[in-house]
């Protein structure tokens, strides 16, 4: 068993895996006469594979506490896949870079704690964590891929990965 | 200028301008090990047009007091658009369905109070009022067409529609 050290989310740092969704800090540009501004195109859904269509939906997650087991990871290769909280609620994202053979390089897991303001998209074959509400039932939208084919991959880590401690929020 | 009534939003009587994004009364499946519920494909993604892509984006939009006017319309003919609450905000839709020659039938012009656990997609080309948000500011995910191309008809309508009180929200 490892220990594994989550980090504040931020757009940087996420890159890699995907995209962060959030107003704090994007650019924005009005519309509707001014009345509202638009944070435009945080994030880009990919849909492949015969007969897929972006779909929204949404999910409730049950809550989880610390300390939490990071042991397996899944991707969807047919498509991108987005978690933005409707309720507020933290959640923990755990996501690993693919290594030549298209495995998870475990050496390079990285943890992120995601502010209830915050989402993720992550792009597509992205190595990633089912998703983890930190300490409160919480409820998100989702917006992927719908459509027939195979679009889930899991893999049992080599061993367990334990976050212990969440940094504070702001 | 004519007495706009609020209705309260449902499934069955947003259908023929699009979908009702909603936990609430919706159907889910198990996921994560049944950690999580999915409430599976409450609004599919319409994109058409050459360049055009599916994108996430976010919105702020001004608080909004009654009465509120009603006095145009406006569509997205390459594409589906959703507006879903993340602060919990409500807000108003004014929709009308279009009549044979496009332009949007004011005879049938409805009004919607959607409750800050609600969100809709408009369907493509569907006439609708911009964002209108009820008594606070309000964060929105968007989920429509980017990409090159003419996507936004807006039409005047030929009288103010008024509306002058919201029913109570659960």
């Amino acid at each position: 068993m490892s220990a594994l050290k989550l980090e504040l989310l931020t757009k940087d740092a996420f890159a890699p895996f995907g995209d962060v969704i959030q107003i704090d800090g994007s650019e924005w540009f009005p519309i509707n006469n001014g009345t509202t501004k638009r944070f435009h195109n945080l994030g880009r859904v990919e849909v492949t594979g015969e007969g897929g269509l972006p779909i929204i939906s949404m999910c409730r997650g049950d809550a989880f506490h610390l300390p939490v087991e990071v042991k397996m990871l899944e991707r969807h290769p047919l498509g991108s896949q987005a978690f933005i909280p409707t309720s507020g609620a933290p959640f923990i994202v755990a996501v690993a870079p693919a290594k030549e053979d298209g495995q998870p390089d475990e050496s390079q897991l990285k943890a992120f704690i995601v502010r209830g303001d915050q989402g993720v998209n992550y792009h597509r074959g992205t190595w990633h964590h089912p998703l983890v509400t930190l300490g409160t039932e919480g409820d998100f939208i989702i917006v992927d891929r719908g459509g027939p084919g195979h679009n889930c991959d899991e893999v049992q880590l080599s061993q367990v990965y334990l976050i212990e401690s969440a940094p504070a929020l702001d």
